[in-house]
C-alpha cells in the first residue's frame, strides 16, 4: 500500500497497531477517528484507555488552546508553576479530599512505566528489601523495573537480561476456584523455610487490561489488603489503565473499599491523551530525597491543564460520572450476553466491570479475526491476553449510547462473520 | 512562603528545581520565563536542554495550535497517522539523508529514559549478551535499565536493588591524561582472563551534561568507534541532551565523523518541550518483533507536529544553524575566559562545546551559591556534576546575542558576589 | 567450661553443633562416640547422614589403612588413578548396571554443595536458561548457587546479596492436601503470561532432611517426573542425604520408579565420613568442556577406597541391605507410634521413610529441649525444620537392633522429661 | 588405550588433567608418582599446590595411620573434638602468635571455594554492600560466589547465569607500568559519579597461580592495604595456593608486611592432600550467627591430624623452612635464567617468587607442548594463564635439590625439543 510506505521503509519493525489497522489516521473527535481517505471509525479502544473522555474533548481542547495561546509554561520540569498548582489544588479538592485520601503526589516521568518504576523504587527504599510480588498476567510496563513484574513471556524476553527480584502469585480466580485465595502466598510468607524472598511490596491491577480483562473481586482485593497489613508488605495498585473512572468510580479500588499504600495513575489522567503520570503514596512513605528520582518531562504542563479541566468537568459530581459509566457497562453486558447466547454459550465467555469488557473464545485465533473484521466494518477493537485470545472492549466513558450500540452491533456481526 | 504552599503540603519531597528557584512560574517566551508576580527571568537552562528553540517558539506554536484546532489525532500509539508520516518524511529529508545516515526510526515511550531502555534492550537482543559498558559520570535516566548505566551514586542508591550488568570505564580525560585512551578497556577485552563480562554495547554521551560538562574529544570518540568495531560491541550514542544542535551540528557526534550503531534522541526533538523520543539504529539491527517494546504515549502527535515544524524551520539549512550556535558558543567562551581571568585563573576552570558550557570551582559549594545568586539577579542557572560543583550554561540556541550577553553579565556578577 | 576454651576463644562464632553437645569427642566406633572424659554417646545423627555404615566401620577402615600404608595416591585431582578406576568399576557394577542406569559420573569438589553447583551449572548450560525451581523447605547447600535454591530464610540471609534465579514451589503436601499436586506449577508453565521465568530444571529431595523430614509420596515424584518431561525441564534429584540407602534402596528415588536426569550424591558415598561427592547425569547431557568445572580435592582417593569397600560390602546384595533398613525403620516407627500414643496423639506427629524419621511438636521449642535432654541421657539427636521444631532420627543403617531400641528408649524418656 | 577405558566411558567429559597425562597413577612418595606400569614421574605440580610437603609425607602418614587405627573421630562436623583442639592449639602457637595475628578461625566446607564463599559472605554481611572487587586473571573457585570474582572467561561461561556483583581491577603490572598503581581504582572510589558500586571488599592473590604466575610486588600489596583502609573496604587475601609456605613465609603476605582482614587457606593446610580449608578474620568481624554458614565435611578430622603434624614438623622453626624454600627458589631461578639465555632472551620470559615460577612464551601454544614433552620425559608440569601460555613450576617445598635439578634439566630439554 503506497500510502503507508514510509512507515514500512523507515519505521522500526517494532511498530504494532498500524499492522492491525492498515490505514493512515488523520483526525479524531469524541468516539470517532477519521483516516485520510475520509473513512470514519468508531473507537472501542480509546488509546488503550488514555481517552476516557473521547478524542479531542471540546472542553479540554478549549482549555488547552487557551493555555498555549497565552504562552503558559510548556516544559516545567518540577518547578512550581501556576498550571501545576491549579492541577494540585483541583486534584486535592475533586479527587483526594472527597475520598478521604491523604496521599502525597509525585510527578515521575509522564509515562505509566515511569510511575511504576518510581513506585517500585520507593517501596524498596521504604522496606529495605528487593523483592516485589506481582500477579499472573500482570502488565506494568516496558522499562526494566516494570518489565520484571510483568507477566507476558514475549515482552519479558525482550529485556535481554534475566528479570529478577519479582515473583508471580496467582491472580483472583487464576486456579478456577480450586484453591482458597492467598493460601499459597500466605503460607510462603509465614514459613521461614519457604525460600520466598520477603517482598517489599505487592503490585496489582484491579482489572488486568492487557492480561485478558481479568477482574478481581472486591473481596479478593480486601483479602489482599489484609494480607499486606499482616505481612508488612506495601500494597501498590497500578491504576494506570483502570483508574480515572474506567471501572465506574475514579479509582478502581474504591468499590472494594481499600486504600492502597501506593497508587500509580497515567493514561487518562491528562484526559486529552497527553503524556502525564502520577505516583501517589501515604505521607509516611514520602522518604524521597530531593531529586532522587527525576525526569525531563515530568512537568508537561499542557497535560496539567487538560487534566484540571477534565477533573473539573467530569468529577466534581463523581456519582453522576460513575452512574453513567455503570449504565453504559450494563449496555455492553447485555449485548455480550446476547452474542454469547447466540453462540449457544459454546466456546465463548465474557467478563468485565464498568466500561472494560472482554470476550474470550476457546479458539485462540478467533479474537484476532474478530478484530480484523471489525476494522473492515469500521470499528477499532483490540485483542488482549498472553496469546491475544480475548476481544477487549474499551470504549470512551463519554460515548453516546447510540454510538455504543452501533459498535456492539458491529461486534456482533464480526463475531458472526468469523464463526 | 504562602504562594508555594500546596507544593509543600501535597507534592512529594522528591521535587527539586522548585527548591532552588523559589517562585511560581506562569508564562514563558523565547529566552524568558515570567513568574506570577510579574518578575522576568532570563533562561540559561532551557528545560535541561529541551528548549533549544526557546520557550513557546512562535513558529512551532502556530503549527501546534493549527493541529489542535483542526482536531488532529492527539494520541496515536503506533498507528499510522498523517502527523507521524509528516514527521518521518521530514526527518528523513532534513536529518538522515543529508548526513547519509540510513537509520531505522523507533518511537519508544516519549521520555529519554524510555529511549535508552529500548536501545539497551535491542543491543542485548542483537548480541545475546547482558553486559553494557558506560562511562564515569554518565547520565542516562532513572528507570532501572538506564539507571544501571548511570554514574551518580545518589541516583543509583534510589534503585533499591543492586544495579548490575553495567561496568564503568573512564570517560575522556578522566585520569587527567596520565593514561593512554582505552588502554585499560581494550586490555580487559583482549584478555580472556580479565573477568570483564563481554559487553553487548558501549553507551556514551559526547558531552556529559549532568555529569559535569565533560567534553569528549573527537579523536577519543573515533578511537571508541574503532574499539567497538574491533571488539564486536555496538556503539550507542545517547544524544538526548547534546543532540538537536546543542553542540552545533544536529547530532553531536557529527564533528567526530563517526556513525553510532544506535542513537537516542529526546529533549529538544519535539522543539516545543513536549514529550517525545526516538531510538535510531542501523537497519541490520532492526530485529524487533512487532510490539516487543511498546508504550502508551509513543504516538504523542502534537510533539510530532512541533518536531516537524522545528526541523523545517531550523535544519533545512543546517550550516546556518550550526554556524550561529558556534558563534554564540564563542561569545560564551569569551565571557567565561574573562571571568576566569578576573579570578586570576585560580580555583576555577571552564569547558564546553557549541552552546553547552561549564565552570568548575575548587570550592565545591560555590557553583550552588552562584546559581542561587543568579536567580536573585534574574537568571536561571543550574549546577551539574556529582557534587553540584559545576555551573552549567545551557541557553536556548536561538537566544539573541544581547540576551546572551546580559546573562553572561549576571553570571559575572554572581561569581563576584560569591567570592 | 575449661575443656572447650580454645573453641570459644579461637573458633568463629559460626560453630554450631558443639553448642548443643557441650563436650569434646575423641573416638568413635559403629553407633557410638566417646568423649575425652570417657563418656559414651549413642549416635542417632550419623554425621548428618554421612555415616550410614557407622563410625570407623572396620571393613572400610582396613581398606583405608592398607591404601595409606602402601602409599596409594592421596591427592589425585582428576588424573586417572587405580583407586578411581576401582571405584568407577565398582560403582558401575554394583550401583548403575543392576538398576539399568546409564549415567555418566562427574567428580566435582568433594562436598555436597559443590555437586549441587555442578548440577545447576550443567542444567543451565544444557537448557540455556537461568531459572531453576526448588521446593519449599529445600536444603541444597551454602555456596551461592546452592543457597539460591535453599529455603531457609536464616541461611539465605547469610548470602549478603539478593538470591535470584530460583523460584520455590510447594513440596508434596505443603498445602495440606487442599490443592491438587502441581496445579499451580503447571498452570504457570503453560501460561505465556504467568511471569514465571521458564526453568532449566527442577531440583528436589525425595525426603527433605534439613527441612523437617518431609516425605514426598512416590506418586508425587512420578507426577513431577512427568511434569518435567511435558514441560522440557531437567529433573535433578539431590540425593546427598537420602541416597546411599538411607530410605532403603540405594537411591531414594528407586521406590518411585523414576529416573532423574541429574543426581547428586555425597555424605555417605565414601562410607567412612571422608569428603566425596558425585554428580551423575544422562550421557546426552554431558556437554561439559574439559576443565570447565574443576576443584582441587575432587580426586580425594582415600574416599574412593572406602567408597569402593562400602559398595562391595553392603550393596552387592542390595535387597538384603534394603530389607534390613526397612526392618529397622519399622522398629523406629513402632517406637514413635508408642510415644505418640503415650501423649494421647495431642500436639505431636511423626513421619519418615526407611531410617529417617521426624517427630514434630506443636510447641516449637520442645524438639530442642528433647535433644538437649537426650544428650544428657547419652543420645545424640538433632532438630530439623525452619524453626528447629522437628526431632530428627538418623541412626546408622547398620545399627544393631538393641542399640536402636536403647536409643528409642532414651528418646521416649527425653520426651517425657520435657512434657 | 585400553587401560584408561572406564574413564572414557563412564567419567564425564569434564575430566581434564588425565588428558594431558595419559596414564594411570597408582602410588606416590615425596616428589615422585608411580603409574601402574611402574613408570616414575617427578612432580613439579604438587597437586596444584596441595602437596607442599610431598606425597604421603612419612611423618604425616604416621600420625594419620595412628589416628585411624585408634578410631579417632573421622567425621566431626563442627563438634568439639580432640583432633580439632590439637589443631587449633597448634595453629595458634605455631602460626598465629609468632606472627602477632589475632585472627578467629572458621572451618567452612573443606574446599578452597567454600572458604572463599564464606569470606565473601562475611565481608558482605559486615559491610552491608554487595559488590566485591577482584583482579584481572584472578582465580578463586568454581561455585557461583567464587566464580563471580574469577577472571577466566571460559570458567565464567560455565556458570550459565550472568555473574554479577564483582568488578575487576588491574592486578600489579597489568598495564605494563604505563599507569600509576591504583590510579583508576581510587579515582572510581572517590568520585561520587563514577558508577562503581561501592565494594564491601577486595579479594586478591599475592601471586596469581592459575592466572599465569603473576607476582604482586610488596609495595603494591601495601598500597592496596592502604587503599582498603582509606576507602573502608575489607581486604581478603586468598592464600589458598600461595599460603602454607609456597612463597617462603607461611603466609604469602608476610613479606609485604601487611595484615589482611580476612584470609582463606586450603590446599596444603592439611599437608597430606586431604580436603581442608580455613577462613581467618579479625575478631571484630566475627559477626556470624551460629550455623549461619555450615557444611557436612567441615570437620574432616584426619586432615586436622595431618595439618597439626605438618605445622609441628615444618613450621615451629619458620625461618628454617622459609630459608630452604627461598634457596630452592634461587635454584629454579638460575635454571630458568639459563634456559632463557639459551633462547637468546627471545620470545620468552620468566617470573616467580619462593617456589612458584612461570615461563611465558610469545608462542601461546608452546607451553602446552613443553608440558606434553616433559610428561614423555617423566616430569609432571602444568600450564597456567587464560590461554595456557605459561609453564608453571610448583615443585614440593621439600624436594631434594638433586630432584629439583633433575626436573629443571628435563624442562630445559623439553623447551629445546619444542623450539
Amino acid at each position: 500500500m503506497a500510502l503507508v510506505s514510509i512507515f514500512e521503509t523507515l519505521e522500526s519493525e517494532v511498530r504494532s497497531y498500524c499492522r492491525g489497522w492498515p490505514t493512515v489516521f488523520d483526525r479524531a473527535q469524541g468516539s470517532h477517528l477519521h483516516d485520510e481517505a475520509g473513512r470514519t471509525y468508531l473507537d472501542f479502544f480509546s488509546g488503550a484507555g488514555s481517552l476516557n473522555y473521547g478524542h479531542n474533548n471540546p472542553v479540554l481542547k478549549r482549555a488547552l488552546l487557551d493555555y498555549i495561546e497565552h504562552d503558559g509554561i510548556t516544559h516545567g520540569l518540577d518547578m512550581a508553576t501556576t498550571a501545576k498548582r491549579a492541577f494540585l489544588e483541583c486534584f486535592q479538592d475533586v479527587v483526594l479530599r472527597p475520598r478521604d485520601l491523604s496521599y502525597k503526589v509525585m510527578f515521575p516521568g509522564p509515562t505509566g512505566t515511569n510511575a511504576v518504576e518510581a513506585a517500585l523504587k520507593l517501596a524498596r527504599k521504604v522496606k529495605g528489601r528487593e523483592s516485589v510480588v506481582s500477579f499472573t498476567n500482570a502488565f506494568h510496563g516496558m522499562s526494566l523495573g516494570s518489565l520484571a513484574v510483568t507477566g507476558n513471556a514475549f515482552k519479558r524476553a525482550g529485556a535481554g537480561i534475566p528479570l529478577v527480584h519479582g515473583t508471580p502469585m496467582p491472580f483472583d480466580n487464576y486456579l478456577d476456584g480450586q484453591v482458597p485465595d492467598f493460601l499459597w502466598f500466605e503460607r510462603l510468607l509465614e514459613d521461614q523455610g519457604s525460600g520466598l524472598n520477603r517482598p517489599a511490596a505487592v503490585i496489582v491491577e484491579t482489572v488486568q487490561g492487557e492480561g485478558g480483562i481479568n477482574v478481581a473481586r472486591p473481596e479478593w482485593l480486601r483479602a489482599l489488603r489484609d494480607l499486606c497489613d499482616r505481612q508488612d508488605m506495601l500494597l501498590i495498585v497500578d491504576d494506570i489503565q483502570m483508574g480515572c473512572g474506567r471501572t465506574g468510580a475514579f479509582f478502581s479500588f474504591e468499590e472494594a473499599g481499600i486504600t492502597p499504600d501506593i497508587v500509580t495513575l497515567s493514561k487518562s489522567i491528562s484526559g486529552y491523551g497527553l503524556p502525564m503520570s502520577l505516583c501517589l503514596f501515604r505521607p509516611e512513605l514520602d522518604i524521597w530525597e530531593p531529586g532522587e528520582h527525576n525526569g525531563t518531562f515530568r512537568g508537561n504542563s499542557p497535560a496539567f491543564v487538560t487534566a484540571t479541566a477534565a477533573l473539573n468537568t467530569y468529577w466534581v459530581d463523581s456519582r453522576l460520572m460513575e452512574k453513567q459509566t455503570l449504565a453504559r457497562g450494563e449496555q455492553v453486558e447485555q449485548a455480550l450476553l446476547s452474542i454469547v447466547k447466540g453462540l449457544g454459550h459454546r466456546g465463548v465467555s465474557y467478563r468485565g466491570r464498568g466500561l472494560v469488557w472482554g470476550m474470550e473464545f476457546d479458539d485462540k485465533t478467533r479474537a484476532g479475526r474478530i478484530c480484523a473484521r471489525a476494522f473492515e466494518l469500521g470499528l477499532l477493537l483490540e485483542t488482549s491476553g498472553a496469546q491475544g485470545e480475548v476481544v477487549k472492549l474499551l470504549p470512551p466513558l463519554v460515548i453516546p449510547p447510540d454510538d455504543l450500540q452501533e459498535g456492539l452491533g458491529i461486534l456482533d456481526r464480526a463475531v458472526g462473520d468469523t464463526g
